[in-house]
C-alpha cells in the first residue's frame, strides 16, 4: 500500500493543533475520510465562519463577533476592577464563577524572554491607557502561576506601583504549574476571593 | 462575556472525531482562532483534497487516490494470500512490517448484531468472488481481538468451510516486551493455549 500523501498532508495539518500528537492526527484524518459529506461541509462552514466573524475586542482583546465586546458595553459591570489575563480563552473560566462582574484586559501572551516575548509585545501600555480612561481602581493579575507569568505580573505591578492603583494576584489557591484549561470553578472562585496585594 | 456560538459550533464539529473530548475540541477552537490564515487555508485545502482524491479501491477497498490502489496492480505482490481487515487503516501497521508480500481485503466494519450490522452489510461477497477470481489460497484473518472480531473471522471462515482454501487468524498471545505485571488473563491464557515448540 503506497503512503497517502493527501492523508498525510491532512494529519499533519491536525498535528499543528495543540495536545495532538502524530497518533491522534492520524486517527483523525482517516476518522474524516469515513465522514457523510455533509459533516465535512459542515466542519468547513465552521471553520471559515469562525475565522472571519471573530476578532478581539478593540478595548480589552476579548474574542468576539461584535464591534465592542459584551463585557466592555454592559453599564452593569464595575468597570473600576479589571482581571489581566494573558489570552482571551482565559477569560471563560472566570465568566463561568458568574460572580466577577468587573472587566477584564487580555495581553496577547507573557512576558518569555527565551521566546523573545518582551513587553512591548504585549498589550500593556493599552492597559495603561484604559486604567486613566476607564477610571480603574484595581487590577487584578490573573497570569497562569508559571515563571512567565509571574514575570509579567511583577512587571505590570512594578510600572504603576507609583500610580494610585491597587494591585492584586490571584491567591496561591491554585496548583503551582496548572494551566486555566484544566481548573475546576470552584477552586478558581477561592482563588479569586482570597487575592492579595503585590 | 457573551458565549461565542461561532466557536462553540467549531468545537462541537471537532469533537466529532474519535478520541477528542469537549476540553480538546474547545483547545482546538480557539487554536484555530490563533492561527495564520494561511495556516488554516491549508488545512481547509487539505480537508477537501483529502475528501474528493480518496476513494476505496474497487476490488479490495484500501483507501487510494488511484482508480486502483497500489497492492492490487503490483504484479510482483503473492495474490494468492490476503489478509482480511475491517477497515483500510488496518492494512498500515502490516505493510509498516515490510515482509508480508500478499494482498488485502477491506470488509468495511464488523458484523455487530447490537448494531443492526450483518454479513450483508460487510464486503464479504465480494471477497468470496475475489477467491475465485483471483485464486486466493490461503486467507489470514485479521480482524481485532474483541467479540465482534471473533464473530466476523468465524462467519467467514464457515461460509468458506467447504472450499479448498486455508483459513487462518492471527495469533494471541503476550506482546513483545511486555511484562507479567501488566498482562490480562485472558491474553494470558491464550499465550498458553497456543504455546509454541521451541
Amino acid at each position: 500500500m503506497k503512503d497517502l500523501k493527501v492523508v498525510d498532508k491532512l494529519a499533519d495539518s491536525f498535528s499543528q493543533f495543540p495536545s495532538i500528537g502524530s497518533k491522534t492526527a492520524e486517527r483523525m484524518a482517516y476518522a474524516l475520510l469515513d465522514m457523510p459529506q455533509d459533516e465535512v461541509e459542515n466542519l468547513l462552514k465552521n471553520i471559515k465562519e469562525a475565522k472571519s466573524k471573530i476578532h478581539p475586542c478593540p478595548v480589552c482583546g476579548i474574542l468576539t463577533d461584535e464591534d465592542c465586546c459584551s463585557v466592555c458595553t454592559d453599564p452593569d459591570r464595575n468597570h473600576a476592577e479589571c482581571i489581566v489575563v494573558a489570552l482571551s480563552k482565559d477569560v471563560l473560566p472566570f465568566e463561568k464563577i458568574g460572580t466577577y462582574n468587573g472587566t477584564y484586559h487580555v495581553l496577547g501572551g507573557l512576558i518569555n524572554p527565551s521566546k523573545n516575548i518582551g513587553p512591548e509585545n504585549l498589550k500593556i501600555e493599552e492597559l495603561v491607557n484604559r486604567i486613566v480612561k476607564e477610571g480603574i481602581k484595581e487590577l487584578i493579575i490573573a497570569t497562569n502561576a508559571t515563571p512567565e507569568g509571574e514575570i509579567t505580573a511583577l512587571y505590570i505591578s512594578k510600572i504603576l506601583s507609583d500610580r494610585n492603583i491597587k494591585i492584586t494576584r490571584l491567591a496561591y489557591g491554585m496548583p503551582i504549574g496548572a494551566s486555566f484549561d484544566y481548573i475546576d470553578s470552584l477552586t478558581l472562585e477561592k482563588a479569586l476571593k482570597g487575592r492579595t496585594k503585590i
